[in-house]
């Protein structure tokens, strides 16, 4: 029987710690306890658990400084703070990047302290699982995600991203502007106006007006700013951004007015909600302007940047404003053959509106200056075509010291009855009126329409994530490792379940579907939070899987099926199919996955049991190998842009898809790693499952093992002969027959990817090769910020390779840190027994350990991003293409099951931790097949293992019987 | 032989009128008559030519106000000028666009008096051949095209818009934003600023310095601007925006700083100039720094704007600063499979350069307010991957009343011949150096770097445009009709001709090909003026035709084949290729294209002799015909968007490539219209060169025009039957035989395409159901702003009609003016004899007469736009879409061959004017085959046509003799 998922049907009894949020001293005056305690419910409510130990270690990063009521540093940008906490020497907006950085001590990973100035722009606050940026000018915008299921957000820590629903190309919600100037401007517009009476001549922005204006009468804004600092620019008196799990807050103060708006996307919802809460600390009656805005995007986001002439003409809105709330609707080509409509909404009676951006904006403004900001009047304009808006302007009378709250939602609708009863769409049924039915709309508002349900949603969300957190859980004495393994780490491989590689600040949401690699390989990282989900991905995958074993590369999450635009041939692609069912079933031990029925290349008829797909999968690198009997590549492997059979001259094409003119020569060795790797899980599998879940006779499956571990005892041959350079493994054979990746060669000597697989595989590990390889990936391609994938870098394009060498030198595939292959590089250390590099691996690319660098890091330091700029970059350490990395998944595996040591196996969980020796005590929670396993490991010199009291022999705690709550573990190493 | 064309290859002798400069006397300070006389070699060079009427009226618009010196209403927005020219009663900044207005008198013509307030933003300066912009704040960007072979840039009123080579998707040089917040910002930065020492504390934005600065000595910006308003927004004293031919020139004035910034592509030349000169008349020594610069687009324009996760990584730079310029070439991709690369560089030394956008923005910053600018001071940033820009910055010491000018160059070097040896694009041919090879940049930099020489190829560039242009010209005594028939129109046609519908303000240089149907259009608005391009277009286009004697219905402009992505069936299309045939014949007389051997769907060993192309077009209609006799419309025919075989029902699917379910019924009686018109011509073709120039023997020529016009006279009874409604023409019969564009519909009940195509071909004209169907037109569609595609408008979608009633209602397809076939409504009027109907027709679309409403029209009133809102639509004669349409081509034919009526024939020039009897006099001046006709039209009630002293029978002038240069001609009616 499948596992469930937390959050989707019912719950399994799980014990979670729920997450204490901080309180920052600096928003003491605004965000009382009881404000506070309304959003989260948890406030004081410190969770001691018998059995771990506290916080091992002081943060290394203080916290902030008492700067409540002025603090005038705030406004000014990046805060060069030193590990001590100190105010910043030098506040300046100016971006620090783009600088080229010496790679200091490239060769040495250990001399963190001779690195450039320290220089961090937040602080971790662990105990809210968030990050606090302090400052609106991060070297990039610094980015979250909300949304859980089918309407997702990007948002920025000013307020940038976007929103769609289920498919960022198709049903694109708001507009995004990537490649903008200014950059991140125009999303989430909130504007907050301190109003005055008309009396008086000209305000100075950079005080409040010394009267308190009067409510009634015209009023005109003395000061206006944005609560996210975007798209406004003002100045704030304080600002301060929370990145949580599948939220973010803002807190901001100006002029005495104190706001905290928080961006969530509920459970089971198709909606964002923007709750704004606005209190004023003046001491004087004030008038407050909020005006809220979006952009609306023509759904199609393609079609949207690109198609004017047809676009310019389509834009159509409704509005709805009562004496209670305002409600503007998107309905473009809702006339037409959509059965879906958006609308931004909010529960106040507003003074105004705008659904057209030219009436908001005027002429020649940036969202930073509207027209209508500026003045103080919305034109309640209607958009009939070019570029229908959003805005909805309250005002706001406060006493002093009253906060009032507002709930601003942006929402989305959908009709799918509408293709069997289209009269649904229409108000009262009347197409030709042409009014659309907002029953849907006004239900989906009342369920938020008030604060205290904005606020039970959120702790619903809250809830939701303890859980799916709550699996696994460390102490390790490096606070830093403890966020990374606890929060981030788990978090980044949830969003890429989510996302795959579709929408980031990177990935435009425009065009790549799923990866069948990708996606098999994200499995690793989120398949102990969502068993389930996992399961369906896989089958889903499987699908798309072609009759001889080979596969689409990519599918299209909205039909599932194959996307023949990309194509196939990429030959690793088969093998990571047996990597995330072997860590499936090594999670849940859920066999009925191995029968189910799943058609090959989505055709009706061709329906065969999962193993059968995997018995393909392995077959299909048996008999596709090459002169030296290693596997071919065909398009490519895992290295998308080794393209060894595409031999491209034009200009922009892509090699992902120009002709493949395999002709059996070129052949990987690092496939060949991946196949003994498969080739045996593949195997043990059989043996585990065959006889007692597949109906497979002794026989059949003995011979189908023999078969296969015979095929794995030539390609290890072939890899320990051909494959083997003297110092490293080869990487591949080009279509020549030449060697790819050796000393032979002026550059490009020495490839990552082989020697992590290789070596993960087992490959040299008996002999010492394996040991001399990653030598030889220290010395040469090693430096502190991460391990590069080749060195040389390629100085030339050469066509017999392909787009490996069109990249500049020391970025992407030609010389950056990849940092998707580190994780192996950290895991093969431990084969060969080097737990200290391995950790050092680890540590390089850690987000955590890379906040002080952020003037070279750029990214966020709490997610991995793809590609770090490498040592021969004139940028070493630059990092880029943030979020959507399978990074996030393999060093969740490295961290999790190799480090750390808790492997899921089909039968037990083994613990074999590989830490460095000044780790002298960790206590981990694992929940396991609906048990918690609540271990300590103690490094004590002596080895050995109880269970609840019971002595164990080796290192693996066997599976407790069904309806075990908390199984107690004791290993000494 | 076929003819040559001015411009390419060697000239006719053709005596032209070259045009004079305008002189405004609020620029007689900057612009004296010695500074223009530089540029354009023809100041005060009055032409007067015997036998010519002068100028026949007083301008409508007077010439601007003497504002010489101070104009502070200059500093803010669009002038409400009255006709008499006072100055605006209310200067803003504020854009009037998108406000409904009521459509008044729409069913009157003629109500001009009664119309909304006239507001316009500039005048026309016949003489100069220029629109003259006086705000920046026009009611959308008013644009120009500069370039005239394969280096085009488009260039708003603000220095908006984008260069690129031959592409606009494949060889973007530049980046432009479209859809951007600011709009129009970041393309051609230009930024003066002047300098004061670093000293005194701050400087007051609204005034000068009070002190001369000192050349020597820190300094910083005392105050900056931009000499084309944008990007930098600072309010000028002075601006004016001259868009001439091919040419775009900026005048602005701030602090007694002058500027002139005049903009072109030299013939023969893969640059665009932007000279820019810069007076003192402070009387005093001031600095004044001037930073130009571009951002550079990544080649591909749509993977530009998407794929970010590689691109970021990828962009590369090189500088090459001396001492006497500096140069900042943009290489990305020229490392791997790139043959070309760009630059942009400035003919004086410069103080520091730029190369990375985010330095040289700084945080948060758009282009208005770049940190770079904003100190004074360049960073001498280089770009490794993100956003490579270029920015040049000169600092120049002025003394009093000098001026200095700097020639910045945008330029773009390919080496064709790299595809075999690949070492010619390396300095040394080095490619592991990767240092470019810069030797061609050089030359094109040396070709233009003083202002001597640009002044020369500007000179180059106006006598190109005197000569293309003097081929047709007309006084009528309405300066609105002479601007348009002289200037404008004919403008506009060669800019269908360069783009087709590739590039402009709408249309974003992504997508389109050529449109077979388009190009043979616009072929009729061209072919005069370069009549050897249009046979090489006529070739191209057949050659993309189908066997079957059907087409593609759009193909690439690089490739020249056709574009299976969009495919055929628009069963329009084939007829399309006779028109343009043609009309060809008329112009040039040249028989031998008909034996031009032309391949079919681009395939080799499938040419055949042109005429055979003619006669597949022809036989493809004769043989696809429905129930009715009518010919079978296909996927579509001219009205792309009637999609009666298409029934789409999924959002966003395009109606172009949805499938086409053709069963045989549905039936266009527009074609049949078409069909009898060009089904006549085709005939006319073979009787006059069948023998003669076809070696057809006589007997085969009859069979087939006998063959032929039965088919014709079939079609011609099906459409006075079965297309006839009782007063109109019916439009289709659709998919299950009903009846479309007929009074038994609820919506849609008259369309105008077959009332204007069949009274076109002559059907009804005997029987007066012509006359019945136009006044129908009238009645029924026609407004203030043009007569409407359609009415009513459907207000639901019908699945069986397709993209038509997508459109909101009154919006293209659906009920808008579409303004191409407006002038068919007009020659329609001429076959029944109102000329004063044709007239108005003509008129109430044509941009020169729309000026006054620029607040309702929006879009530039000298060129055509697509489609202005119907009468039906909430904000009709609002205008969308212009520039890149077929209406510059139709209406040329109308005005030039119906309405003037001079037409030419295969051996002669028929005289046939339908002008309203208020014009008394017209003058015509007309090359045809080498032959200025210089024409005098005179109404006297009598008819007589002297030609050279000669009375001569008839309305037709025989050609004259070969090396004839001029014939004199009077005509009296």
């Amino acid at each position: 029987m499948p596992p469930h998922d937390s959050g989707t049907g019912h719950r399994r009894a799980v014990r979670v710690r729920p997450c204490r949020p901080s309180l920052s001293s600096r928003f003491a005056s605004l965000y009382t306890t009881q404000y506070w305690k309304r959003f989260h419910g948890f406030v004081y409510t410190h969770v001691q658990r018998t059995g771990r130990p506290g916080a091992a270690s002081e943060p290394a990063i203080a916290a902030p400084d008492d700067h409540t009521g002025s603090s005038a540093s705030w406004n000014s940008g990046p805060q060069g703070r030193k590990p001590s906490g100190h105010p910043p020497a030098t506040p300046t907006l100016t971006a620090q990047r783009h600088r080229p950085v010496a790679c200091i001590d490239a060769r040495d990973g250990r001399t963190e302290q001779k690195g450039p100035p320290l220089v961090q722009y937040g602080h971790f606050d662990d105990d809210a699982r968030e990050y606090v940026i302090e400052t609106p000018a991060t070297p990039l915008p610094w980015i979250n995600y909300l949304g859980n299921e089918h309407f997702f957000s990007l948002i920025s820590n000013t307020g940038g991203g976007y929103s769609f629903y289920r498919d960022a190309k198709l049903r694109r919600i708001t507009r995004y502007r990537y490649n903008s100037v200014p950059e991140d401007s125009g999303s989430r517009n909130y504007y907050i106006s301190l109003m005055e009476p008309v009396t008086d001549n000209t305000a100075d922005d950079s005080s409040a007006p010394a009267e308190a204006p009067a409510s009634a009468g015209t009023l005109r804004p003395a000061l206006t700013w944005s609560p996210t600092f975007l798209p406004s620019k003002t100045p704030l008196d304080a600002y301060e951004c929370r990145h949580g799990m599948g939220y973010t807050v803002f807190r901001a103060a100006k002029a005495g007015i104190e706001t905290e708006l928080t961006a969530f996307v509920p459970l089971h919802t198709t909606a964002e909600i923007n709750h704004l809460a606005v209190k004023n600390t003046t001491g004087r009656e004030v008038v407050v302007d909020v005006t809220g805005s979006v952009e609306w995007c023509l759904w199609n986001a393609v079609d949207d940047s690109s198609n004017f002439q047809r676009n310019l003409s389509t834009g159509e809105v409704e509005v709805e404003q009562t004496e209670t709330s305002t409600m503007l609707y998107h309905k473009t080509e809702f006339k037409e053959r959509r059965d879906h409509y958006a609308f931004y909404s909010v529960n106040e009676p507003t003074v105004g509106f705008d659904t057209c951006r030219a009436d908001f904006l005027g002429k020649f403004n940036g969202w930073d200056t509207p027209d209508v900001i500026a003045s103080g009047e919305s034109k309640n304009s209607i958009a009939y075509g070019w570029y229908p808006i959003a805005a909805n302007h309250v005002r706001l009378t406060l006493q002093p010291g009253e906060e009032r709250m507002l709930v601003f939602l942006l929402g989305y609708v959908e009709f799918p009855e509408a293709a069997e009863h289209p009269e649904v769409k229409w108000q009262d049924g009347d197409a030709k009126a042409g009014i659309i039915n907002k029953q849907p709309a006004h239900e989906l508002f009342d369920r938020f329409n008030t604060s205290e349900k904005v606020f039970a949603a959120f702790r619903e969300l809250r809830a939701y994530w303890d859980e799916l957190l709550g699996g696994f859980q460390v102490t390790t004495g490096d606070e830093r490792l403890d966020r990374m393994v606890n929060i981030w780490n788990q978090y980044q491989c949830m969003v890429t379940f989510n996302l795959s590689r579709s929408a980031s600040y990177y990935e435009s949401g425009m065009g790549r579907g799923m990866g069948f690699r990708d996606s098999n390989q994200d499995l690793l990282g989120f398949v102990h939070m969502i068993p389930g989900r996992a399961r369906e991905r896989i089958l889903d995958i499987a699908a798309t899987q072609l009759p001889d074993g080979s596969a689409w590369h990519q599918y299209q999450p909205l039909t599932k099926k194959g996307n023949a635009d990309i194509g196939g041939g990429f030959n690793d692609d088969p093998l990571w199919l047996v990597a995330s069912v072997f860590a499936y079933l090594n999670e849940t031990g859920d066999a009925s996955v191995l029968r189910e029925s799943v058609q090959f290349d989505n055709a009706a008829g061709s329906e065969q049991p999962l193993i059968e797909h995997l018995r393909r999968s392995v077959h299909y690198t048996m008999t596709h190998r090459g002169p030296h009997g290693l596997p071919l590549i065909g398009r490519a492997d895992w290295n998308d842009c080794l393209n060894l059979n595409c031999f491209s001259t034009t200009p922009g094409e892509s090699f992902q898809t120009v002709e493949n003119n395999d002709t059996g020569v070129a052949e990987s060795v690092f496939i060949a790693g991946m196949f003994v790797l498969y080739g045996e899980q593949y195997c043990q599998i059989l043996e585990r499952y065959g006889a007692t879940d597949l109906n497979m006779d002794d026989s059949s499956v003995a011979d189908e093992v023999r078969d296969v571990r015979a095929a794995v005892a030539e390609v290890t041959e072939a890899a320990m002969t051909a494959g083997w350079d003297g110092d490293w493994f080869v990487r591949a054979y080009d279509a020549l027959g030449e060697k790819v990746g050796s000393h032979v060669n002026d550059e490009g000597q020495i490839y990552i990817e082989p020697q992590g697989m290789c070596v993960m595989a087992g490959l040299g590990v008996q002999d010492g090769r394996a040991a001399t390889a990653l030598a030889s990936v220290k010395e040469r391609l090693t430096c502190r910020w991460g391990t590069a994938i080749l060195a040389p870098a390629y100085t030339t394009y050469h066509v017999e390779l392909g787009e490996i060498s069109t990249y500049p030198v020391g970025y992407k595939e030609n010389g950056g840190i990849f940092c998707h292959n580190n994780p192996w590089i950290s895991i093969a250390e431990t084969k060969v027994g080097d737990d200290d590099e391995a950790f050092e691996v680890y540590r390089r690319t850690c987000p955590a350990y890379l906040e002080p660098y952020s003037d070279i890091h750029l990214t966020e330091p709490y997610v991995y991003c793809q590609m770090v700029a490498g040592p021969e970059s004139p940028t070493p350490g630059q990092g880029k293409n943030s979020w959507l990395t399978g990074t996030a998944a393999w060093t969740f595996v490295d961290v999790s099951q190799f480090l750390l040591g808790i492997q899921p196996t089909f039968d037990g969980l083994r613990l074999d931790p590989h830490m460095p020796s000044r780790f002298g005590q960790l206590h981990v929670e694992r929940l396991w097949r609906g048990t918690r396993y609540l271990i300590d490991i103690e490094r004590t010199g002596e080895r050995s293992l109880v269970v609840d009291g019971q002595p164990v022999d080796g290192n693996v705690i066997p599976q407790a019987p069904a309806g075990t709550e908390e199984v107690n573990v004791r290993l000494t190493i």
